[in-house]
């Protein structure tokens, strides 16, 4: 096992390699969240032989702030301008990371804005061999009132949220893990969800995970939840 | 890893026994099962150091049947007379193992019929360490048109269901593992039991995975998961 800072695709990233990787991770912090902080939310994946790999979200982590905040007249825009290049960066991340690591299978894992972004590589295509949502959902907040989205990518992003996207999904193996408490993701939008990608995906694929009375947590239990699932599959 | 078939308080059991077992795990099998069947459904949990226990449940297996048949008359009555007798057999057995095994933290798991004898067992105060119940609930099953019972202790099910004594839980984790597509006990009598535990459990050790698609099988996956669910509390 070891640690490894290092630019992928230019990005500052951080990794957690096992000896003999079965799969290569990619998790995806959430909002004012950084690599290390998901990485620490992940205990023993490297250990079971997943090769642990983050990086910074614009406006995040090494890449200097401040991030978008709930306080800001633009939040919901400029939340998902962040999403957006997020999910663009993480494709060129993966790439560059096969190549640095070589071809191995791969997983996503996203925690809340993370999990969204994970949402938005399914429905643009992207191909995991799994997927991990931790506090997340495949539809985008209400924004607060009087709030305005002009930024077209945005205003697409409502037009049509990715979970609508169900059939570019491509059955995916998908694990959704949530808290009955949560005020950041309520439940509902999660189970909304599934019910919209449940037309598209065979059995046994899509499943969720529900912890009663937890907030908006990615709790230990979580995290052991989500590696069994991705051992099923990678 | 060895296995051992016994006799524990006069009944035939089957062990799975690893060399420095961290816990016991007693699981139930549900209506038609055997203990061969409910061990073979646990695959891993004696290679992570789990003590696998099981025993045929009255007119199951090596006990000699048949078991109760839904096409009986008297299918509701025989169902839940042998789970019944389940459950208070499980308290002696558990305690036959423990003389023999050692004092270890111990585990329930139930599936099906199995399932509703575990939540039989937790509100009448049964302590175990942590809890699975696949593919079940803890309500009794609505009886077919036309079929009455009369056996008052089976009566005391339907007047005062497992599930509604949550306080008796005392908070032991429990998981609950079901399909969306169980035609046997429905998806909602599951959501039912976990509404009714709710208010007497303490945050994040109650939780429930669903997967979509899922008849009612203990897949794999279900297997897994659970097994992650355990090895927090045990």
């Amino acid at each position: 096992m070891r640690e490894e800072r290092l630019l992928l695709a230019g990005l500052p990233a951080l990794a957690r390699i096992p000896q003999n990787p079965r799969a290569l991770l990619l998790a995806l912090h959430g909002l004012q969240g950084s690599k290390e902080g998901i990485l620490a939310l992940l205990p023993g994946y490297a250990e079971r032989g997943f090769l642990l790999l983050a990086f910074d979200a614009p406006r995040h982590g090494e890449r200097g702030g401040p991030p978008p905040s709930g306080k800001d007249p633009d939040y919901v825009e400029a939340f998902y301008r962040v999403a957006l290049a997020y999910a663009e960066e993480a494709v060129q991340v993966a790439e560059a990371a096969a190549k640095r690591y070589g071809p191995l299978p791969l997983g996503l894992a996203g925690g809340s804005m993370g999990a969204f972004v994970l949402h938005l590589l399914l429905s643009r295509g992207f191909r995991a061999q799994a997927a991990l949502a931790f506090l997340g959902s495949g539809f985008p907040m209400k924004p607060p009132v009087g709030q305005r989205v002009e930024d077209p990518r945005v205003q697409a992003l409502y037009e049509a949220p990715p979970a609508t996207k169900g059939g570019a999904y491509g059955g995916v193996p998908l694990l959704h893990l949530h808290g009955t408490k949560d005020l950041i993701v309520p439940l509902e939008r999660m189970e909304k969800t599934v019910e919209a990608l449940r037309p598209h995906y065979p059995e046994g694929r899509l499943a969720r995970y529900v912890e009663e009375g937890t907030g908006h947590t990615l709790t230990p239990l979580m995290a052991r939840v989500g590696l069994a699932f991705l051992e099923a599959w990678l």
